[in-house]
């Protein structure tokens, strides 16, 4: 028998439940509406008593630290990301858990990937209880089938830091891949069979965690340098063979894309930043990884060379684009959360201007700042916008479930947010009435471009005014909407959703956002 | 009136006072008997809404800031000795609360200097009630005295993380003097015309304090790169036209014994590590700045080029000697915690084998081990050695108390700990039946290198066996002892102590290893 909930309706005017995994929630208040209080989790004080003088914590199997680390029914366990679709760690994990009759886990990933679909076998049997952390693949389609007991909690980057942080998720056992560590635990992400750039999604739970296991197929004599994790918060260490398909972990090259739309659509971008005055000497931006954002990057490049501008630093998610510019002397610095191809890895390991970042330095709400607003310009996906410029990145107008939040709601705090975004996709239109999941407010989306035209938020007049010459097909949101209903033949039908939720979306600040629900079948 | 104390004998026969400052406290159980419980401490969870969105934290002044800051009667303010004697910032921060009309606080540096006189005058009117941390100079010379209120608390730089880091002291407010600094309180010591290499012994403060400044005289466009003290972590930035004189902060270069005695000293100290079998491919050493400490390494250095040996790492205190091994290709890393000459300052700052570390991932005793274990042999000097192996650092054979802890005890535990030391100074003997003040307990010292023979303690089978046939001068300690004597004419006096406290010597783990009491006038 499924749960019942209680909603309230929070400042977003979305329904939220009251309570999430058996903990009570604060509803959203609005975007500087909640002030925390209380201070910062910490763990238990240790006593290096307690662990080899030699610095020697390398232990025989996953299982034996996870015997070791007190491993009991109802923990929780995390894990980074930085494998993405290559991590061949956390099944072991699971399966050596579940080798040990240990029921009712938590499984708190930074993300889940198609290559964890075999846990499924965990989440049906009750080894694992639920899992808090972005889905996709099979755990995705299970848990939008409502089969998960419990439900998805989907954070941030910055988020995920902030529930660590502040004690919201508390994590009994942290295991931690690393490409390469030493016999102490100090671990590195940029070399290695299994390089994947950093692991700063791994940090925070290094920090935070009761126990912290470092699980690595490269190591080296102590010390392990950089030490991107600090052995002084390791207890154990696990050498396997193998900890990651390095094919899936970073691709060779990142791919552009190769629309003509798209293409517009990034050209136009690029202009956009340039016609408003961004593009100054000293500016900032970030792009990610997608096909629109790399050739975004590209164009604005070209425009930069052009006017001789040179940006003080760039955000990465980092690819062979943004390691151009840095060694063409485009930027001084990359700031990298994540690198996404062979390039960017090597760029992290090689040049001094590439800098391992971490969710605290870029996106913790709960810090004291973050680099986020200090942005001069973020280009970021949307799966839908409205015409209050609300947008979603977690379901797609039919309503599934089907990506994770990254660090997109933490980048809207940019001082020029724009989605660039095609207007509809596949005849689904991308500009609607109201989002069918809402994680980002309007009043942080600044502009939206589509193949159609350019929507600026009438809350930026000063971008309205800086760009009214231009010449950019600038129009208003709801005139490019009504073009493109008429054009895909009226108004689409609101995907048919259950009252049933199957997950939450979490503001930057612990607050609940939205609700995600169950499709009717 | 004088406090009157109660004391308790402690695992190591002292007498130490079950209170300190208004703190209980525990006495040594032995070197591995005190077990901590409970959690690390944690700062106040803060929010971006509540900073600068700009990233923009410069305040006018450090008045402004402290008043910003909330300074109150009873707060402890803490500082790092970075600067050393060439500090400029903490005389004008006590100028700013004695304005503000302040009383009542603590200062908590991570150790004063003689520049620091002038504070003299805010213990007598109460500005500042006590000091815990190092003292040298006119500070030192006035607790020795008796006239502070309250103890003086000598840590070693380990023991400062571990209290705060397990909230033995709470800091109100960090004042962190930086070399180089950004505008959103991300600093570095490595470059500017302050520059002291490293601000390690800042770090535990930025993290754990309840509001932090940054003070500097080198503001660089965001980001400040590298970023040792993370901006995410500070409050309010305060620009100075000069935070340190940069001739005291770190010397042009580090001056080597002339001492035809301390030179043969340091030449059996080399010698030693060769026979003894420690001299290896990948090894590791830590020596100290001191002359006879240098003249060890040089000696050793020149060892192994002739036996074609490489250390994997060293450890700094950096100088220009150390910083050559690593140029020359005989380490692959220094692990710096201070940067003594401005050679040690150019290598940190170019040089990727020159790594910047704090007392965490070196020193800290209640973490999940550190470095200080896991060195080859540590070379470290003494005031004072008893025959059973106990050695002092922070008074004479007079009593007075003139010198801090440092790293000393943390060194302590390496694998082979050396004190190569002068039979005596000034006709005062080094060598001694029990020690003024215990700093270091016997079990920890394993040999003690003077220029009338080599010490090794009994408990070291491994050592005398390894050395038996090295043709090294190697005696028992007592037969040196007694030689020694008769050469000085007979056991010397006792120094004439009341029995009134001054302070106390904290062991690694926070618990008192033993008092130092006043001198009798």
């Amino acid at each position: 028998m499924k749960k019942k909930y209680e909603f309230v309706k929070n400042a977003a005017g979305r329904l939220v439940p009251t309570e999430v995994n058996g903990k009570a929630q604060i509803p959203f208040l609005g975007v500087h509406g909640h002030r925390p209080t209380g201070q910062k989790t910490a763990p238990p004080i240790s006593s290096c008593s307690d662990y080899p003088m030699d610095g020697n914590k390398v232990i025989d199997s996953i299982a034996e630290a996870l015997k070791l680390a007190g491993l009991k029914d109802g923990m929780t366990i995390s894990s980074h990301h930085h494998f993405r679709d290559g991590d061949l760690v956390m099944n072991q994990v699971f399966d050596a858990a579940a080798e040990l009759n240990i029921k009712g886990l938590t499984w708190f990933p930074s993300a889940a990937f198609p290559c964890h679909g075999p846990l499924v076998k965990y989440l049906d049997n009750g080894v694992i209880h639920h899992i808090e952390g972005s889905l996709n693949g099979p755990l995705g389609k299970y848990v939008s089938e409502g089969k998960m007991d419990g439900l998805a909690v989907l954070r941030s980057h910055g988020g995920r830091w902030q529930a660590i942080q502040d004690g919201e998720v508390h994590i009994d056992i942290a295991v931690i891949a690393a490409p390469t560590a030493d016999m102490m635990g100090n671990a590195t992400g940029d070399r290695g069979p299994s390089a994947c750039g950093l692991l700063g999604f791994g940090l925070a739970d290094s920090l935070y965690a009761d126990k912290v296991i470092i699980v690595t197929d490269n190591l080296v004599p102590f010390p392990c340098i950089p030490w991107q994790i600090q052995g002084q918060n390791v207890d154990y260490v696990v050498v396997l063979d193998k900890v990651g398909d390095p094919e899936k972990i970073v691709s060779g090259t990142t791919q552009l894309t190769k629309s003509p739309d798209r293409l517009h659509i990034a050209e136009l971008t690029a202009k956009f930043v340039r016609a408003a005055g961004i593009m100054q000497n000293g500016f900032s931006f970030q792009a990610g990884a997608g096909g629109t954002s790399l050739a975004f990057a590209i164009y604005l490049k070209e425009m930069m060379k052009e006017a001789d501008v040179k940006a003080r630093f760039v955000r990465g998610g980092s690819t062979k684009y943004l390691v151009e510019m840095l060694e063409d002397g485009l930027t001084d610095f990359i700031l990298d959360g994540q690198t996404f191809d062979l390039e960017g890895v090597r760029s992290m390991r090689e040049n001094p201007g590439h800098i391992n970042t971490s969710p605290f330095t870029s996106y913790n709400w709960h810090g004291k700042g973050n680099f986020a607003s200090m942005l001069d310009v973020a280009v970021l996906g949307a799966t839908e916008v409205d015409v209050n410029f609300n947008a979603n990145v977690v379901t797609h107008s039919d309503g599934q479930m089907l990506h994770g939040i990254g660090g997109w709601q933490n980048c809207l705090f940019s001082k020029c947010t724009i989605l660039p975004i095609p207007a509809f996709r596949g005849r689904i239109p991308v500009i609607v009435d109201a989002v069918t999941t809402l994680v980002g407010p309007g009043e942080l989306i600044d502009v939206v471009i589509t193949e159609r035209g350019i929507a600026i938020n009438p809350l930026r007049q000063d971008l309205i005014q800086a760009t009214l010459d231009s010449g950019l097909p600038i129009r208003p949101i709801e005139e490019i909407k009504d073009e493109i209903d008429d054009l895909l033949g009226g108004i689409p039908q609101k995907p048919k959703l259950t009252d049933e939720p199957i997950g939450v979306v979490k503001w930057v600040d612990g607050t609940l956002l939205d609700t995600i629900y169950k499709l009717k079948q």
